[in-house]
């Protein structure tokens, strides 16, 4: 058994490391690469997909599997052999369905798809990404089918990035959600909160000073970070040491200082991942794109658009934007930035009104999926559920269905995450209140290792062994749940924020 | 048999893919990853490594192979067709030598040797770096035993980078032209040409400014090319539509001028090799060190050390660098560019040095493998040695035997290209003004598409469909021959540049 054991691992490695090839080459594609190497960009992309694919569904790799399943009553399940184990079937039994062609299609249509996206946005043409989603979608429909699902197609889809998670579930926790925050926005739709100042000179040069000493003041191993920035913002890892956030500079705005904060949040997952022996295999990866998203959104909210953290750390940015800021206030800026107000964009929304941009895309995923929508007449259906839910008319494509990259790629299933994960958030942050303490006395002291740590142990070192629910329950004694994050938002919004 | 020739393709394809990946590993090491990554990026070498080993020394690459071999009779020896099977047998059968563990082995010293490397030479401490070194060659001496030599144990190392040329032929020519630059340098060095303006202030903002219209004039195709700054200049490539230059800026000289000219060169040949059904195949690769090097050196010296070129050029860095260069000619800045004077560092040096600081590293390295020098006494001997060939006293290790990255990471083999490819150089240019017409003329008036399109008609386009000396044959009528180089140098030098 050791010895299937060590060529499991051997092979799990591997896996490992193309995976970390794949983000090197989508980093490099999104921050570095000229832009007519995009020709050989998915060629890449695609070899990657059908050798981490052939890897998976090597007979040996079955083989192995099958040869350990009886040892596995004898392992300990909170170890990483266990997970391994666990996890590697599950995926090989799920990867052995779909043929290395389709993959290798899927990756094709992705590269290709993000690239025609990219030309479609800048010019507002959802006519000229059509084909190229439908190709998408295609490829995602032929997967569906290969995989089998029991129920729901979306399951299958949704699997993917949130193990285990079903669209049921899914489904009654956004009504829940909705059904709070449809009077809440109404609510605050109302209210008004000065926030012209976050409109004004904020020099890139000096942002990015900020931003460095922001990841600097959160924490981290020296030289093992870096900030580039590029169109879109994300988190990229090559190694628990080699961890890159990128983010998006506006002249005239401090926008990049939340979307690092929420990339920090990403960056540090992978940088406490679990080190030692197992380092390097896909149990040692992050556990969901949901709880990945737990931890960017409590950085960015719970701790970046909290008062303690901002008065503590708000003197810093005064300092920098003296010009624009010197007359504001800790409280004033405090208000601005929580300001909450229905708008076009996902990734420049309030915590509040977030989580109806992603509902509609969930739902609209799940028309797409089940046939239920032409993909043509995605903008108009799109439009109108905006107008419904937020209340705001979208004025061209680019500010509507094209502004997120997802669906270019064929990602459906995954932007549920955003909200799932929002929501985890809240319940791990009340966790790590119980645990550590008074979290707002040490924000305002602008100590933050006792909350790295904590995420550390309590999150970060569990890697992938578990499903996500799993992991949750481990974690807060619960499985998902809506209503501290409800309660949460009332809290902080329902009460007079502009006071 | 086309049934066999596809598998070989795809199998070429995966490998060609393999040895991007490589490149983009090594560029994005050199020029982007934050430090503490280094300790990933070893592993990320040696998977590389051993994958490619894998899929060349597969079972079935053979029997593919054994089925085409006799189809060679029929196919045209000048196709593609004909060269990747001659390639890859030809790979095949010295890498099936090689036990896997030993290209891992070879990896992960060469990833750890570069990183001690850094350290040593920036604190010059020969001692630091010796362990990492004697690692390295141990590999090497592996190697060599692994693919078991006919003749010298050195030839093995050097077909790695050069096919099929042999270590007694290169001695035979460096002899040749040691005897021809001792007295040449001897010469030279009495000579007074004043260089001091190239000392001065050259802002590195206006410099960047001033490489990327070099390389748009010498010309590229659109949205292909990108030059970033690194320690050691190199240029690598992603497909011929993803070249990536680098260059090492200093404000006080604008030696970044020629090593960019240098990496154009290089690039330029990855961005004009094969495109159609074999493009990222390894026959669709550059042919050898050697003749990579004779296109870098052409453009860095018979291009851009020329006085042609410069009666061209010269106004648009003399407007850059007012300051500097406002009260000096065109006559004048040639003859600084090319001054030739003795001198420690090899990637400074002038074409007349130049090549010595080649012999004596191909000399060390004989000594080396043959266990004629114990590893310990590499500095003392390095010294002894740049005294007697070129009269200098080395103040330290730095600017001594720890100077160059090659050995850090065992390439041992690779400088003898760094000549050869510098006398093939001179030898393809000749032959290119026989086709081409007056090549004085065309650079005087800037116009570099007749020399940029020979270049790819003659050289690039054949990709690796013969070894180097084959190549050269077909090309220029003879096989590698010192003799053009040395009259041009002498043409050049022996006559008063000065004057």
């Amino acid at each position: 058994m050791a010895d299937a054991l060590d060529q499991l691992k051997t092979r799990a490695r591997d896996l490992g490391q193309l995976m970390q090839l794949g983000m090197l080459l989508s980093w490099d594609q999104r921050t570095q690469m000229p832009p007519a190497g995009a020709r050989h960009r998915g060629e890449h992309m695609a070899f990657i997909q059908r050798t981490a694919h052939d890897l998976l569904v090597d007979p040996e790799m079955g083989r192995l599997l099958d040869e350990l399943e009886p040892t596995m009553a004898s392992l300990d399940p909170d170890g990483f052999e266990y997970g391994l184990i666990r996890l590697l079937r599950r995926n090989y039994e799920k990867e052995v369905k779909v043929p290395a062609a389709l993959r290798e299609e899927m990756a094709r249509a992705a590269a290709e798809g993000n690239a025609v996206w990219l030309k479609a946005k800048a010019s507002s043409d959802f006519q000229l990404f059509l084909p190229a989603l439908e190709r998408n979608i295609e490829t995602r429909h032929k997967y569906v089918e290969a995989v089998g699902p029991d129920g729901e197609l979306y399951d299958v889809l949704l699997d993917d990035f949130e193990p285990e998670m079903k669209t049921e579930d899914v489904t009654q926790i956004f009504a829940e959600i909705r059904d709070e925050l449809v009077p809440l926005i109404a609510e605050l739709r109302e209210r008004e909160i000065d926030d012209s100042f976050l409109e004004g000179d904020y020099p890139v040069d000096r942002q990015i000073e900020l931003l460095r000493d922001v990841v600097d003041t959160f924490g981290h191993r020296p030289d093992s970070w870096r900030i580039d920035p590029t169109e879109h913002p994300f988190a990229s890892s090559l190694g628990r040491d080699d961890i890159r956030i990128t983010t998006h500079y506006y002249a005239n705005n401090v926008d990049s200082l939340f979307s690092t904060m929420h990339e920090y949040g990403h960056g540090l997952y992978q940088h406490q991942l679990p080190a030692g022996e197992y380092e390097g295999t896909p149990v040692a990866g992050p556990c969901s794109l949901g709880i990945h998203e737990s931890q960017s959104r409590l950085w960015e909210n719970l701790v970046g658009r909290s008062l303690p953290f901002w008065r503590f750390y708000y003197p810093r940015v005064q300092e920098r934007f003296r010009e624009v800021l010197g007359g504001v206030d800790v409280e004033q800026f405090y208000a601005a930035v929580n300001k909450s107000q229905p708008s076009l964009i996902r990734i420049e929304a309030d915590e509040v009104t977030y989580g109806m941009h992603v509902i509609l895309r969930f739902e609209l995923e799940q028309d797409i999926i089940n046939g239920r929508v032409a993909l043509a007449d995605l903008p108009q259906v799109w439009n109108q559920k905006m107008h419904e839910y937020l209340g705001v008319d979208v004025p061209d494509d680019a500010r509507g269905v094209l502004q997120d990259m997802h669906w270019s790629t064929g990602l459906i299933g995954y932007f549920s995450t955003y909200l799932l994960g929002t929501v985890m958030s809240v319940q791990i942050w009340e966790k790590m209140a119980d645990d550590v303490g008074d979290l707002d006395e040490l924000m305002e002291r602008g100590e933050f290792t006792p909350i790295r740590e904590w995420l550390g142990e309590n999150v970060h070192a569990h890697g992938r062994k578990y499903p996500p629910q799993e992991l949750l329950q481990k974690l807060v004694g619960s499985g998902i749940d809506a209503k501290p994050y409800l309660a949460y938002l009332k809290r902080k919004f329902g009460a007079a924020v502009a006071a």
